[in-house]
């Protein structure tokens, strides 16, 4: 039996960099980047307007207001997508567009608001002064050719498809999405789809598992229901070590059936690095490796299922890609009410919790009985934590509390 | 020019339930419910062990001791996913497994922790007593047929998933989710895939609005670049309103093209509600509706496309579905530096914050060069919010921060 610290130290160290790949721009989002990302064209391309309005010389209109407009030639009109074909001189003007090139010999772009056309178009009375060089956004002055922009190990979110879309990464280099095999066991354990026989119930950890690793930025893939045998255990956890990055057993870890388990790993070549982890819910939850691979058996409580898999294997599913946040967002809460737990293992309690005014929470217990209530759970946002040696945690006392609202 | 708060109000006001569809039960996760979930089997479906041990009598124990054991005849033995056929009468007890029915005439489980077999396997010789009904949850305990298991309009986390599989609900009835068209907009911007020609760019904003559209909960349709002329804007706004639910368009509202998108979107037969809103970045920012359809015209630059996007479209995109949370989490923070503007409108400014011990923030803000820096975006996971007659910020100020991290 391990401390909760120990076992999650014990997941991380054993946890090992992935493969990397390369997807679609737009599937790329929620991955990791392989690579540096590089410019491939300065930022803007070109000395471009930032507003509609004409481009001149700037000490042509250093005396202009409304009282006593500057009048301009127009000699040109530059919709944004050309490229403008004449020098703009002294008491000259071209019509510009947002994200038009600035054309040669003009150094200011004034806002079209301070400016009125006259004779169809053919001159431009400005109104008002602006800054020599307004209005204009310079060649390179975000990003230069060959400038990494993105640096491997960022996290694509959307701010980062578009700067891959700006810089023409369509095929994009990323950390491969772990894949997760989820098996659950018990031969009393019948699919979602089947209406349970007496002594039989339906698989819900198993899809809930899926569910979560989904959200913990895995791949998955459901190796099915096996039922309590040592040969059919042997198979399928081989099958989920062939084809999968990890693999999650749901129940098979308490006494009875514990050991037809472990012997399967064991004869499979798993090393088993733990399998009784002083918390609760979640006590009995083995955990091995073989080379890259890491295996989970968790609980066949639902409760401690679901806890063990955020806590332990979520860290690992991330850690996997070079993600940063391996685990949730952890905030302070103040319990509603009191809380009585017999001590000895630390324990992670489902709650519903709301923010405060000034950054603390609020958390109420959500009753459930034992660790088997998944109805429970569905109530609960966050889990808070409570010391293995404290007895009575009276209303009002801050905790630690884990955000499980990415959910 | 309206304020941010009311455009928001007004953006909900207009915002109207989406249909209904049914989806595979893992395609379920990140839906909500469009119907109350019921169970259609008692959970527990039978009086079940939760531990593995014997099924017995409890008077028959209430002496036992390592001392003085009592030793009992084993009659049967029942796995998980079997149906007791033998009734335990005194002086009894049947081998029993975590999840198996407890059998006729057993009202207590002992577990195999506190017995010796004996006999090979025919008797059990109980070392310690346990309270009589121990280690069994009952009948219905959890949920009785019929009773409301989720709520209409429950998010589907991975809880929710493990209940609708507990209860049998492989096809699940949810909201639709929004499809949102996206539209570029520009004859100067070309395809990721291309190499801008001299004054033109790649289209970045449109593949960054799709992104957030998704984290935001849509389905998403790429409508393509458009070119700024009045009948091509017609033809694929008019595309996006009949296969659409939202139509998103980039840039196009600025003064120079901005009446060939309102007009189009008025001879289709759009409501134009607003097109100015007095916050900083994202000033021309046009939202029209016609019938159920929503339309927003987002400012090209990409820094004020991205925040209009999240604090006015994502709302609507999550209310459409029923989603309690519309808007992103808030919280306070403190300024790391001093922080100026031109005040006159409420500003959302691009931060990288972390969170401090008690609850409140640190922001530091990310420098950008106006409005079109998407790559101070890519150092940003929130952003900090200063009023528009505010002038000046000193170090140390606490702000609301709206925190963007579930990108």
């Amino acid at each position: 039996m391990i401390e909760m610290d120990d076992a999650i130290r014990i997941v991380l160290e054993n946890t090992q960099l992935i493969d990397t790949t390369t997807v679609d721009l737009m599937d790329a989002l929620g991955y990791t980047l392989a690579e540096d990302v590089r410019s491939d064209i300065h930022m803007p391309p070109f000395d471009k307007a930032t507003m509609d309005g004409y481009a001149l010389q700037g000490g042509d209109i250093a005396s202009a207001s409304s009282n006593t407009p500057v009048v301009l030639d127009v000699i040109e009109e530059i919709p944004a997508g050309t490229v403008p074909q004449k020098v703009v001189g002294q008491g000259q003007a071209s019509r510009i567009m947002t994200g038009a090139p600035v054309p040669d010999g003009a150094d200011t772009v004034i806002m079209v608001e301070d400016t009125e056309s006259e004779a169809n178009g053919q001159k431009v009375r400005v109104l008002d002064v602006t800054q020599v060089g307004e209005n204009i956004a310079r060649l390179g002055e975000d990003v230069m050719v060959d400038q990494v922009v993105l640096e491997k190990g960022a996290l694509v979110r959307p701010p980062e498809i578009g700067i891959l879309a700006a810089v023409g990464v369509v095929r994009v280099p990323v950390y491969r999405k772990p894949i997760v095999g989820v098996i659950a066991t018990g031969s009393e354990v019948v699919e979602p789809s089947l209406k349970p026989r007496p002594g039989q119930i339906r698989n819900s950890n198993g899809y809930s598992m899926m569910a979560q690793a989904l959200r913990a930025s895995a791949q998955i893939k459901y190796l099915g229901i096996v039922e309590d045998d040592a040969e059919s255990l042997k198979r399928v956890i081989g099958e989920g070590l062939d084809t999968c990055d990890i693999v999650m057993l749901s129940g098979g870890v308490s006494a009875g059936v514990y050991d037809l388990v472990q012997d399967a790993m064991r004869d499979l070549g798993v090393e088993v690095l733990f399998d009784r982890i002083r918390m609760k819910p979640g006590k009995p939850l083995t955990f091995g490796v073989k080379g890259k691979k890491l295996v989970f058996g968790l609980p066949g409580n639902p409760v401690s299922s679901v806890v063990g898999l955020e806590l332990l294997a979520r860290p690992a599913i991330r850690k996997m890609q070079t993600m940063t946040m391996w685990h949730h967002a952890q905030v302070k809460t103040v319990l509603k009410a009191d809380f009585r737990q017999s001590p000895g293992r630390k324990q992670f309690v489902p709650a519903h919790s709301v923010p405060g005014e000034h950054g603390v929470w609020t958390s109420d217990w959500v009753g459930h009985h034992g660790s088997a209530d998944l109805f429970a759970l569905a109530r609960a946002n966050s889990l808070f934590v409570v010391d293995a040696e404290v007895e009575h945690v009276p209303a009002g006392t801050a905790l630690d509390l884990i955000l499980l609202e990415e959910w």
